[in-house]
């Protein structure tokens, strides 16, 4: 039985992690949670008690219809990783009075691999302190890269947004009798499950794209365009996906390889973008042929309006099933999906101790990645394919969808 | 009543040019037509005599439902301007042979202006030779630069598209408590039309975009980051549309003010894009800001999986409309829509000579840009509206938008 809960939400945005927070939400109620209080802003609100009453922002089931069809945290969210609980006792202090203010027994964090390590270290703390508060962890992530679960909520969908923007441009590619070359740069730093994705563009109506290049492997300019080259003796219209964290055998990101000025994104990261732009240079300077490049950008996580309805509804589940398990006594413990089978897919629920999940990074297994790095076989396909499917239509208002704000009179 | 007709597509893609394409094809099948042909890549394909039968491309109902949904040029497309009749005649000569030998009496272009000029200088070349072949054009482009057209189809669900995206953007931004700022880079070479689409994000559950730069006023970049200082005092998350064709007063590309390497497109263009990241990169070098650029690119005008549904019934009805009018022995005229009334939205269709439209580049009109050239008007905003109205599903196929392609077995 749990009486007061928090939520919060944290890391990157991705299209489907407010159906995560009406996962808790719902369920938490259903429970008979009294309260379900919300942290503005992940941990760094919370340490300010910019905390929020559910009740009163999700008002109705129409509401909570359109918070799970909202893409980008509804809470709003935050980079920030709790220092060591040896380095700052002081800071830990604080959040548990914060708690017990609030009387909350049960703490869901919704996020990716930092956010799994502060659901570590709360819940450590609160064995230290005898407290018997339960920190829970919900997986969100379109990288994919979180260990132990088959796959993270946020993931189908970027890789169904993916998958179907890439089909788009291959036959808006088609469409002049002429060679050209069009490179796609997709997010992944170190693990290329999304680039991967635009392998599902090769339908019945869609040869697909030519060339995949995953940061899992080394990255050889010259063999590039070499394969290039060859590709552009067979046909015109040479699509090519590549991750913006790809990399020389020397560990230098490509983007680097430009004279581009740098800058630095929102976050502080130093911008990857520009790898697509760089290689497409390079095929006009080389080649000869035309080219062009696109960047996939923040789309990829913010496309509310081409989601994936099995990432939406597992994206709920991995939600409600964490408040389930923290009602039971659980703690400490991230939700991970289990995949039963892919045909017919079949996932479920477990939990996992959060120690073995936090701070490791999921890749693409080497294996899955052919011809010299720059395709992927068929197993990743089987393994993407389910996650994409069918749709959970946006709620269309005057031509656009229409999304739940926290901030309403 | 019409024996055979001919019809082709030419110049950029848009979400919506095949439902003009299924509107030709399936009202002179209705009016009787014989034979409906399909030229591959507009008068480039049909000079080499690449030539379809429609019939055997599109053989059932669904068929037609599917290419009504499938973006960018079925048929293919090409950049190709006929030389004046004065100057060549021999290619005329050619063009009517080929007509002749297919037995063809009317000639339908789906395109833009280049591709109305090709439709006056056929038209004209019929009159002199005293051919009574018919030449009909059909509108289409995102731009929606063609003169007297109330609108071009195409448009609709590229500002759709833009509106939808633009506010997926903002909401993206709003996610952390930081300060930043996110350019966003619309196509317009000359005329902001798409950029004032980015105008329609302001909702009830959206505040809209701060900043919107058309190409049509000369772009002051002091002035830009002066403004972009003021509205970071006021709010955290800031987002500006600004056109890839904006200039300084001197006339100079804001994309040319950078020392990025230059490069061109798939068509020789000069590559417009750069702008947005100039901007950005100014943003944080001269604010200390974090900042974030996105370009649309190509998915402006390729997004099939996000249409309006008034867009594609009125891109279905021009063409069907081309094809009434040649049959009741008009010619040398160009397909228009005409707006009766904004609230409820009614349109119809009317036709005009191609002559008073061809090489006229039709731009927003200077009293609705606002605010020094950093706004647009209600007046834009309600022109806009009617024309994203709508939805039109794609069929969804294992998670993806199933297309028509031309080359099936």
């Amino acid at each position: 039985m749990l009486k007061n809960v928090i939520v919060g939400q944290s890391g990157g945005p991705t299209a489907v992690i407010n159906s995560s927070l009406a996962g808790v939400f719902r369920t938490a109620l259903d429970l008979g949670a009294s309260k379900v209080y919300g942290m503005r802003h992940g941990i760094q609100g919370f340490l300010e008690k910019n905390i929020v009453d559910m009740k009163e922002k999700v008002r109705s089931d129409l509401d909570l219809e359109l918070l799970k069809r909202t893409p980008s945290a509804f809470l709003g969210s935050c980079r920030y990783k709790l220092p060591e609980i040896s380095d700052d006792k002081a800071i830990y202090d604080k959040i548990f009075e914060i708690l017990k203010e609030y009387e909350i027994d049960a703490f869901f964090y919704i996020g990716g691999n930092d956010s799994m390590d502060t659901i570590k270290k709360l819940s450590d703390y609160a064995i230290l302190m005898n407290s018997p508060i339960r920190f829970m962890g919900v997986p969100k992530t379109i990288d994919n890269d979180l260990a132990v679960t088959d796959h993270t909520p946020g993931y189908g969908s970027a890789a169904k947004y993916i998958a179907s923007i890439t089909k788009e441009v291959i036959r808006d590619g088609l469409v002049y009798d002429i060679k050209s070359v069009t490179v796609i740069e997709i997010m992944g730093r170190n693990a290329g499950w999304l680039t991967g994705a635009a392998a599902l563009a090769t339908c019945e109506d869609c040869e697909g794209v030519d060339m995949i290049c995953l940061p899992e492997l080394p990255f050889d300019v010259d063999a590039f365009i070499e394969k290039t080259a060859e590709l552009l003796k067979k046909k015109n219209s040479i699509v090519i996906a590549v991750s913006e964290g790809i990399r020389t055998a020397e560990g230098k990101y490509v983007f680097e390889l430009t004279n581009h000025t740098e800058y630095v994104d929102s976050f502080g990261h130093k911008q990857l973008s520009g790898t697509a732009r760089y290689l497409a240079t390079l095929v006009s300077e080389k080649l000869g042929c035309k080219s062009r490049s696109i960047e996939l950008s923040t789309l990829q996580r913010c496309a509310g309006h081409l989601t994936s309805r099995v990432d939406i509804t597992e994206a709920y589940q991995v939600g409600g099933s964490a408040v389930k398990a923290a009602s039971e006594g659980e703690t400490g413990k991230m939700v991970i999906l289990k995949r039963v089978s892919s045909d017919p897919y079949i996932c479920t629920t477990d939990l996992y101790d959060v120690h073995k999940i936090a701070n490791i990074e999921k890749k693409v297994p080497l294996e899955w990645i052919t011809e010299n790095g720059t395709n992927v076989s068929q197993e990743l396909v089987n393994y993407i394919r389910p996650l994409i499917q069918a749709e959970l239509t946006p709620v269309m208002i005057t031509g656009q969808p229409r999304h739940i704000v926290i901030d309403r009179t």
